[in-house]
């Protein structure tokens, strides 16, 4: 029963052995998340998932298989909830103060830091194979930023002379370095800091007095 | 020979123990720079550094406490850096433009990004205790950004209508996000859009006109 080193991806398994993948998946990411990759183990995630190890092995033969796979779930559900409804596709500057407002009063920010960034930063030095899978991700969460900034600049929300893609990489420095730093200080105070400027910076390029748009004050 | 478990700290140790520490320092800072803490191990400080496993031993009786040596040494030099003449206390626009560009030409920002920062990620969610150590450092940066921004109010290069705090956390976010999505891009684009970005966002407080500061073209 050992002939499983054949790599699986979840198109050749079974509706059962999807489940199964997804279970370990989800154990594995949310492991991860709180303990970092090199602290989670095979035993660990055994027990957590409620698998046997010949199970593991037949989904994950490898540890790099298994970070890998738990980065695309991390990526898929992070750009996802981008994409979701409730950020109306950042055309405007309510949907990054409502962004803002969401990570600002997740406790897991200042506790874990960005689901995907902080795997990124445990990891990128390592030997695992798995840059070019965190480099396309990172690419997509830009992507959606700047294509936001580029509707905000069409719909007259932001002037021409904004950078969409030099706001977009702020946006998301700002999202990445403000974890780190609230993870560092226990306080979400940095990352609050850095949103706000960074959200400050986008409203200077918006016209003085509009008709069309009356901004709430922001939400902090 | 092995009594040598007694917490030592250098004020403890002669001229020649001084010396050897420090070069054990050195090696140890720059392996878990170049390859992460986790795939930092005693052999390779052993022979990089050029040391017996027992005098390791005696000054690092463990791995905490050598990342803690490590995060002290890594911290003192950014903060001496960064308070170094050439930044001139950071007190005008253009000593935050020397900053960005010393980093965007410097190659192992996007190879092995923040000194400091990348070694606090790594290791932030490890049951190493050495978070008090990191929060203080990057509060003094911070306070580094905040007091510049300060003065550059008290002499009215900014308004006082800008918030040193943020704009101080924004520039070190940004900073830190930027080195990270640089890494993991292998590529200084998003550094340098992050950092362009931040330093717009200060310059946007300064006033529009003035007669005291013409200041030359950015160096990007």
């Amino acid at each position: 029963m050992e002939a499983a080193t054949e790599p699986r991806g979840p198109q050749k398994l079974t509706n059962k052995g999807q489940a199964t993948r997804a279970r370990i998946l989800e154990h594995a990411a949310e492991l991860i998340y709180t303990k970092g990759v090199h602290a989670t183990n095979n035993e660990q995630l055994r027990r957590a998932a409620g698998i046997s190890g010949s199970q593991l092995n037949h989904y994950f033969p490898t540890k790099e298989s298994l970070v890998l796979a738990v980065i695309e779930w991390q990526a898929e559900r992070v750009l996802a909830f981008h994409r979701s409804e409730r950020f109306t596709r950042f055309e405007s500057l309510d949907s990054l103060r409502e962004w803002a407002g969401f990570y600002l009063a997740y406790e897991r920010s200042y506790q874990e830091g960005c689901s995907l960034g902080s795997l990124a930063a445990e990891i990128i030095k390592t030997d695992l194979d798995v840059r070019t899978e965190l480099a396309n991700s990172f690419e997509q969460w830009r992507d959606i930023f700047r294509d936001g900034l580029e509707r905000m600049q069409g719909l007259g929300r932001i002037s021409a002379e904004a950078d969409p893609t030099r706001l977009a990489y702020l946006l998301l420095s700002a999202f990445q370095g403000g974890m780190l730093l609230a993870q560092v200080a226990r306080d979400i105070a940095p990352l609050k800091a850095a949103l706000q400027a960074a959200i400050d910076h986008v409203q200077t390029f918006a016209p003085p007095l509009t008709s069309q748009d009356h901004d709430p004050p922001p939400p902090y």
